[in-house]
C-alpha cells in the first residue's frame, strides 16, 4: 500500500502541476494530464496509454462511474496513487473536481505518421486553420467526432492539443478522433494528393451549405473566429460554403458552424 | 468634469461588484452589468436603457471602436463616469477587460407582458427547459439570433438571464431576441394558444432532423444538457427528431444542436 500523498510542495504534485500548466514541460515529458472520470474512460477506451492515476476518494461526486473506470483499469499496466484533499485540489484545473486525474502519454500528430488502410474511410475530413482557444478546439473535436468526421487536420495551429482545456472541452474525445498538425502546404498537399475536394467556409460565399452538392469525398476548411480564412485558403478551395443567417449577428459560434455543416454533409452524402 | 473613481472602496465600485455577482441584486435594483464594447454596442443597438458607462481608457484594446460606442451614446441621457485602473479592474469580470462596462437597465421576462403584432412572424420558436448553466444560455442565445429564431421561451429556468455569463456569451445579443420565462404549464399553453408545432429533441427520436417535414410555424423544445426533456415535454410534443450522430459521442453540446436544427429549419421551410 502506498503513502497518501498529502504534502503541496511533494515533487509530483509540481510536476503535476508543470504539466497542467506548461505545454512546453507536456513536449518534454511527451505526457499530460487528464482531469476527470469520463475524459479518462475516453483515454482508455481509445487505447491511450494511462500511466497513473491520481484519485481522492472523498471527491468523487459519482462512486459508480468511479469504480467502472478503477475496474477497466484493473488489468492494465498503470500506477494508482490517492491524494489527500489539498493535495488534489492544488493539480486540478475543475471548480468542482471529481476526484480523479491521470497522466497520459502524448501521441504523435505528425501528418506523415497517420496511417491510413488502403480501402479505409477518411472523409469527412475537418481542417482548423491557425485555431487559438484551447475550449473552442476541444469543443469542435467533441462536434467533429460525434457527427462522424473521421480526421482533424490542425494547420498552423496556435494552441497546444494536449492543453487541459482541449481536454476537457472535448470531454476526452480528443483521444478518439484522428488528428494531425502541420503548415497548411502540407495540410494542403495531403488532402490533394488524396483526392479530396476542399470546401471552405465564409460569410461571403453565394452557395448555402444546406444547398451545396457535397461530394462523399470532402476536406471541409475553417478559420479562427477572429480572422476567418486568409489568402492561402481563398485561392485553393474548389468550392465555398456559409450558413443562412436571417438575424443580425454576423457570426456563429465555429463549433456551432462546423456542427450546421458536418449536419448538412450527412444530409446530402447519403442515400435513404 | 467628473472625478475619476480610483479607490476600490468607492461605494459605486461595491456596487457594480453586488450587480456582478448577485441576481437577487440585480432584481432589487433593476439594473444589471454588461462589460465590453461591442456588448454595449448591442444594447444601444436594440433600444435598452444604458444608464452609466464606467470607463478606463488606457484598457481600450480597439480606441476605434471605444469612439464608435461613445459617438452612438453622446445624445443619449446618460453618465459617463472614467475609473482608474485597479478600480476598474475590480468591477470587471473578464480576463482581459477592454476597458468599458456599463449599468443597463433590466426589463420584463414576463410571458403575459410580451407583445405581438396581428401579423407578426413569431416561429422558429426556441423552448429551453430547465436551462442551467448561464454561459450555454448565451452562447444559444446567439446562435438563436443569429439563425432567424423570432422568440425564445425559457420554461423553468434555473439561472438569471442577466448574469454577467449570459450577456459575454451571447455576444450582447441578448438583448436583440424576445426572451419571456414562465412555468412549463404556461410556456406550453402559450405556445398552443398560438397553433404553433410542438417539435421536441431526443437523441431516441426516429426521425432524423434533416428528414423531418417542419411546419413553417413550429417552436422547438431543448432539454438541458445533462437530463434531456422530462416527461411533462414528452407527453405534450407532437413531433420528435433526432441528429445524426454516427461517432462514438453519446450527446452533442447544446449549441450545437440547436444550430444544426435551426439550420435544418431553415432549408426545410423556405422555398428556392
Amino acid at each position: 500500500m502506498k503513502e497518501i500523498i498529502n504534502s503541496l510542495s511533494n515533487p509530483t504534485v509540481k510536476e503535476l502541476v508543470k504539466l497542467r500548466e506548461s505545454a512546453r514541460r507536456r513536449r518534454e515529458r511527451k505526457r499530460f494530464v487528464a482531469e476527470g472520470v469520463d475524459e479518462i474512460l475516453a483515454m482508455v477506451e481509445a487505447g491511450r496509454e494511462v500511466e497513473t492515476i491520481f484519485h481522492n476518494p472523498n471527491l468523487a461526486s459519482d462512486s459508480k462511474a468511479m469504480e467502472e473506470l478503477m475496474e477497466r483499469c484493473r488489468n492494465k499496466e498503470l500506477d494508482f496513487q490517492e491524494m489527500g484533499k489539498d493535495a488534489f485540489g492544488k493539480i486540478s484545473y475543475r471548480r468542482n473536481p471529481d476526484g480523479v486525474l491521470a497522466v497520459v502519454h502524448s501521441w504523435s500528430l505528425s501528418l506523415s505518421e497517420m496511417r491510413i488502410g488502403p480501402h479505409e474511410k477518411i472523409a469527412p475530413i475537418i481542417i482548423l486553420d491557425e485555431v487559438e482557444k484551447p475550449g473552442n478546439l476541444g469543443a469542435i473535436l467533441r462536434t467533429a467526432e460525434a457527427m462522424g468526421a473521421q480526421i482533424v487536420l490542425l494547420s498552423d495551429p496556435r494552441v497546444d492539443f494536449f492543453n487541459p482545456n482541449v481536454i476537457r472541452s472535448s470531454r476526452g474525445l480528443m483521444s478518439k478522433i484522428r488528428v494531425a498538425s502541420a503548415g497548411k502546404e502540407r495540410v494542403l498537399d495531403w488532402v490533394r494528393a488524396r483526392g479530396l475536394k476542399l470546401v471552405g467556409t465564409s460569410s461571403k460565399a453565394e452557395c448555402l451549405s444546406h444547398r451545396y452538392a457535397y461530394h462523399p469525398q470532402t476536406a471541409f476548411v475553417f478559420g479562427c473566429e477572429s480572422q476567418g480564412l486568409g489568402d492561402f485558403w481563398k485561392g485553393n478551395a474548389s468550392g465555398w460554403v456559409r450558413l443562412q443567417m436571417p438575424g443580425t449577428a454576423s457570426s456563429l459560434n465555429l463549433n456551432v458552424s462546423v456542427g450546421c455543416i458536418l449536419n448538412d454533409f450527412l444530409r446530402a452524402t447519403q442515400s435513404d
